[in-house]
């Protein structure tokens, strides 16, 4: 028996679900959002096909439905107003989560936190931060969808499997990477395609969350790009969360992997610390 | 290896993607759409997870795309405008269904078609009489989502698992059907209150959608309540598909389950055959 | 994370792991056996391959290892000599169970055990009376097997998928049941059939008892047939274990299903009750 | 629909039939040996879990009965006899083969052959020089399982999930390698060890040809070491098969990987070569 929250149904919060569902990574998942009819609608849609799939879901009453919850996904945030200041957000998002976060980890102390809002990095520690959870038991998606969309351009030129192509992207997920080339700005430019087209991305952020959950409640110590805390390691000074290669196991973060990186690929990840630091 | 086509990727083709990806149903998937925008963008989203389903997701380019298809799910068709009639409705239906039907049949000999599109009984008939397929090749997805609607809610009072609450409901698709009981009623209406409550239906659809194309590409002679042509069946006399108990395999409908009905049961049944018939 | 122990890694002990293992049902797989050759050489060779199946196998070096254990799986038992007499036999097994389950229930509190050690039901009732654990903890698999083999029966002669024939075999799990029909006689000597034929059954044991995994693990309040204590159910007055549909979750059977049965089907089951008591 | 035919069902035959059918690999497993009542005994005992896990599966009655096979899998083989040579072991195994062989092809034209039984590399060639199939359609399991027993020695020490660990055996499936390294000597004494504990090796040989299966019949251009014909590649010049890194569909082995070795590794491999070219 395992027990997922997903906190926001969204489009994304709803592809969590889905996917989560849809791959039996829990036997119990409860949705949270401040708008109930949404997710009571969303619920009960996906209860309605219970026995297709086996997966126990409910709307959350109030925070104690939540209670006792292995992973909690955080999908929940503000969404830039025209004109507003990165800092203003800032101060938007803080609201919210901290009408969300201690409640959550009052209810379910043992959780591992999965932070999908964006600006990713940011809303990790800032999560992190309000939580007070051992280091580690809050995590950012990050970088782990751009990784596997990377794998993915580079094994269609290869005509070869993803899964047997290696690579990590790290440092901020976002647009704000310089790019490195070809391949790597089709990566970072590949959402804004994406949304370009159909207005917002769901399934791969869907996807790659439900294989987190499953990583994590396996305790399978798998080696993936997530968001973390990163001050102190590859020369980073500043207490910024940054997609690194993690160990992940049903504690969350276990450690980092120090990889090899040239000089270059390690300055372009400390700026990408001093940009996030200094947001 | 099986490939799956779906025509129309709004929310319900996206949720039936979604699902059947997520199940690994098939080992291609190609999603079509006249919005070739929306198509790409869908299915780059779910092409980036490939690493996590290894499912291969496609935007159709044109119709030979989808050839060799298994299955071809249909989600495609128009909305009733307001002061639109039923039969204007479906005239604007027929001439969607006369551009796509007979090109994909033309590219996929032996594919199961799966319409989804409401009035759903009435689109499967269209389809079916534009595509020259034999009896049972063309089938609507009719009321197995109502029928596991009602199994969960049976199920949930009396706390078993709804896949041990054996019932079926049967006749049209919709919301035209009298309240027979409280629960029946709830059933009718919970796609009402769904839709109420977030604006559409989708995950129900998808997982069910996804069930059958398993029960059809495994040929495991299930029994689902789908939606196939009745006349002459429990004493209907009109030329109309309805949903009654099927046996489903890898080339469709293979008969029809005569169940055993009371008196009244069968008088409204055949009620659902004229009003259909009149429609 | 959830973690099964199989106690005894003969030809059922291995299937049941194969087939728990295969099916992902838990993260965590601990085989004990006394002969610490065999249980070696079995997790080894499923540990391998965990690469392809995700699941750690452990041999466990004590019961320490077994801690924690959300469900236990007894298959461990002695066999009948020739010569000896049922009450001999069970005197060994009583030895051989006093040598397990006080061990087990000290590491592992909470979880449910599966007895599938034969005579069955006589030995779901030893462990349970040895476990001091609430009722409902300790079942049987008993009649589940035999119950899926009765589907499979009919729906191989009416040519649907089994999942759609409803009906139960309850009562005793073995060969003593009278033939009461020419399916049921086929269901009671399949066993005899397989193993006249390759010697042991394991397989088909071994996909339900990872079934019951499944349904117990996720809590699903599944209506199976699995031996349970019947004493005052049914008109029983006996103090055994017999297969009666049992809704089950994750505390075991949860509660016995008073399906309707006929008064002769009743003294049959009353019959059962009786020859087990006296055995 | 996907079909698998199983030729030899020995503890190896009956593993990979449990795995594939656990796993959902295919929607009809057909399993065939010369001893009937043992095939019989198999098939019985894995269909009567068919409500488990959904795939038909059938003891063949004759070649007719594996007719439309997408992937024939052989285990069948004679055992070496004490004092016998390898050619005269060879000479059996040919004329077993010889009667297969030709009856699998006739009935299969698209399928393709995993060769399962030892000496691998040497059956892989021989079989594929008997089916007159294009190259590729014929592939030994190889070292595809030592590289996974490789991978989890890896991981194990390093704490850390053996699908994160990237390595290859090639050359020959066997213990005639020579002992490189505490951890190589590890991989290839392993199978001896587990056969010293308990008989045989069979599940991690299963879950290795169900992962083959269904990397092959979902297309999926994957990376894996298979042994496959290796004649003008990597400076080898004798006709034999050896494992190395194939990209793999449903056409068979689709290409070779020219992965960089150092001189010492591919020295190494063409000793192989030379070695079984002599056997």
């Amino acid at each position: 028996m395992s027990k997922v929250t997903i906190v926001g149904v969204g489009s994304v919060g709803a592809a969590c679900a889905m996917a989560i569902v849809a791959q039996r990574r829990c036997s119990e998942l409860v949705l949270y959002d401040v708008n109930t009819d949404l997710v009571e609608g969303e619920a009960m849609d996906l209860q309605h096909a219970y026995a297709f799939h086996g997966v126990a879901v409910k709307a959350a009453n109030g925070w104690q439905d939540t209670s006792g919850s292995d992973i909690i996904v955080i999908t929940a945030g503000a969404r830039q107003k025209p004109g507003e200041s990165r800092l203003e957000l800032n101060g938007r998002n803080a609201a919210i989560m901290k009408s969300i976060v201690p409640n959550l980890v009052m209810h379910s102390h043992t959780a591992v936190i999965i932070v999908v809002s964006n600006p990713c990095d940011v809303m990790a520690k800032m999560v992190h931060d309000m939580s007070f959870l051992p280091p580690g038991r809050v995590l950012g998606s990050g970088t782990y969808l751009d990784s596997s969309r990377f794998r993915s351009f580079v094994a269609k030129r290869l005509n070869v499997d993803p899964v047997h192509v290696h690579g990590l992207i790290v440092g901020e997920h976002g647009d704000s990477t310089e790019e490195l080339c070809d391949m790597h700005s089709c990566v970072v430019s590949s959402a804004q395609d994406i949304i370009a087209k159909r207005g917002y991305t769901s399934s791969g952020i869907g996807f790659t969350v439900s294989r987190l959950v499953d990583k994590i409640l396996r305790d399978s110590h798998s080696v993936v790009p997530v968001s973390t805390s990163v001050k102190g390691l590859f020369g980073i000074t500043e207490d910024v969360f940054l997609s690194v290669p993690c160990v992940i196991g049903r504690s969350g973060v276990e450690r980092v992997l120090q990889i090899q990186m040239s000089p270059e690929e390690l300055q372009k990840l400390r700026d990408s610390a001093t940009r996030i630091a200094s947001a």
